[in-house]
């Protein structure tokens, strides 16, 4: 059988102020009322029944994530004691879909990204099942749009055709998050994608590869099987490692699906909501207020904080970002958005700081 | 005895989304703790005992006024049964002034104007009251700093010599808020003062400019004081209008004091609160919130409505107005704050503008 694990352990600040220690992003309702974790969950229901839809997140986000999607069974959510890195939540969630099938594919999908269309995100997480059955270990890779120095890059090696109509190529590198010029180059040969952290596989494949990559963590999962009571004792061993890092830059046998007319964006700052979000017609999103505006362009405004009513006044606004929470409020120009990582870093400086992160 | 009577019953959206028809100006804490009003009674303390501190203002806003200085009596609120202009106002509080003190002399000031220095303001009252002991009804005059449009404008005159170390001319002429070329003429006469909309005078003197300029009102004064239970009746009879143009323009013996050195400004816009405020060293000025920045200057920002602990966090801003308030928030370039105007014109033609108006 099929089976979806949704990674949903991840914390950040990228879209602070929106985004909290406790509340990360995630769990935001970034693009109207649902949350992102309830996007990824709903667009995966034609595809996957509920009591084949995992969740693997850690005890910190545990409860808030049931109570956005009371369709998933309780059982479904595998609990990390601590988070550790991508590669042990995934041999985790792995070690849960073998117990119910041992012959199964696992799709490993993030929880926070924009999908504008998800018939074709379906399709391709169709065709990637149909690659993993030929033993491939299988990254969903996008096609580069820009110079990214935020995202880890695959570089493709021989062609496998095509799978569902989707390109296929054997991976010949795995790139981790390159600086400007290396991006420069790699956007420019036609030969790199980007690595959208989603991943298909036979779960008795990835099982294997740890065993032969990761042999402490394979261990663990060997006292966990044995005696789930163990779990908190055995993940204190658990190596911290990526996914990336861990298994997929050493593994066999890795392809790449180029994941075409997804309309993918992974939402990594406040800008990035201008790009997805349909504008009106001065070319502004509003989200959660109403905005009164005079000569206003470009201007992204995102309000929460439970005050209904609230309304946005603009005037003479061209490519800003306005994010109005309960107890911040920030005002930053579009280009600048990432740095809000600045003003978090100035926080953790301060007394009080932790009040707001 | 010397009176003063706080003219306190004016409306105004130049200070929306802070101003509101049921919070004007004047009940607004625009400079830190303290509204507008308390500090405008507070500056008095020192030359007049409590007792000789009037209020004039309407019903609309006489308890919050109330309120907000206990320590002036009840009896000395003078409340209007409607707004009708300066011109019935003041001639109501200058007939209570003359019941306690027919050879009173009595200060008409302002609610809602910041004054910088404070001691030269109360000298400034002083000469002017020595001024109005000679029967001048008094204009104070403020030196015009640049072509503005909107205050009126008075003309001097002969020189009447020093008082109290303030300049003194006869008023020659007063002239409405003129356009912008006209501005600039009279700006760069230098023979123009704006009309600060203060005037010090002695009781028997302005009732009987009433008398002779405006027969009605002073028919009207007279039923008050035959029978202050007739004040709504005969208040509808009370004619609309300035007590500039109703009365100073067709005057005599009308003087213009210069007030040079008050650091006075009327704070007609968002804006003004930057010049007039302490800034920090990037020219931030920062009231009710607290603020992170990275490269931000010359940007105010005012939170209120209630939330403490508000943290405003700025990006490469410069010269921006950001106000903050429970239903409300405006954002728009320091320079074009004057046109919240436009804003408020939209907001009538809303179905629930008046929510925010």
């Amino acid at each position: 059988m099929y089976y979806a694990v949704i990674m949903a352990g991840g914390g950040g600040t990228r879209l602070w102020p929106l985004s909290r220690q406790d509340r990360p992003k995630q769990s935001l309702s970034l693009l109207g009322r649902r949350t992102m974790f309830q996007i990824a969950v709903d667009r995966l229901a034609p595809l996957f029944p509920a009591d084949r839809i995992l969740v693997v997140t850690s005890e910190r986000y545990a409860d808030s994530l049931r109570r956005q999607s009371p369709q998933l069974p309780p059982e479904n959510f595998v609990v990390e004691p601590a988070p550790r890195g991508t590669a042990p939540a995934i041999a985790l969630s792995a070690l849960h879909v073998r117990q119910r099938d041992p012959q199964a594919v696992m799709a490993c999908l993030t929880a926070d990204h924009y999908i504008g269309n998800e018939p074709r995100f379906r399709a391709l997480l169709a065709a990637a099942a149909e690659l993993a059955r030929h033993n491939y270990l299988v990254t969903l890779g996008i096609a580069p749009t820009y110079a990214a120095t935020g995202f880890g890059y695959i570089q493709r090696g021989a062609s496998l055709g095509s799978f569902g109509g989707f390109a296929v190529f054997r991976a010949a590198r795995f790139k981790e998050k390159p600086g400007l010029p290396e991006a420069q180059a790699m956007l420019a040969d036609g030969l790199h994608a980007w690595n959208s952290g989603m991943f298909v596989w036979q779960v008795d494949r990835i099982l294997a590869e740890i065993g032969r990559q990761l042999p402490k963590l394979h261990g663990v999962l060997a006292r966990i099987a044995a005696d789930p009571a163990d779990l908190e004792a055995a993940w204190a061993e658990a190596p911290s490692t990526t996914i990336d890092y861990g298994i997929m830059e050493g593994a066999r046998d890795v392809a790449v699906i180029l994941a075409e007319g997804l309309d993918w964006n992974d939402i990594g700052s406040w800008e990035a909501l201008l790009d997805v979000l349909p504008a009106d017609m001065a070319g502004n999103v509003v989200i959660g207020a109403e905005n009164v505006g005079v000569e206003t362009h470009g201007v992204l405004v995102h309000s929460s904080g439970g005050r209904p009513g609230r309304l946005v006044a603009t005037i003479g606004l061209s490519d800003l970002v306005i994010v109005d929470t309960e107890d911040v409020l920030l005002v930053c120009p579009r280009e600048r958005s990432q740095e809000v990582r600045a003003l978090v870093d100035q926080l953790k400086q301060r007394a009080d700081g932790n009040d707001y992160l």
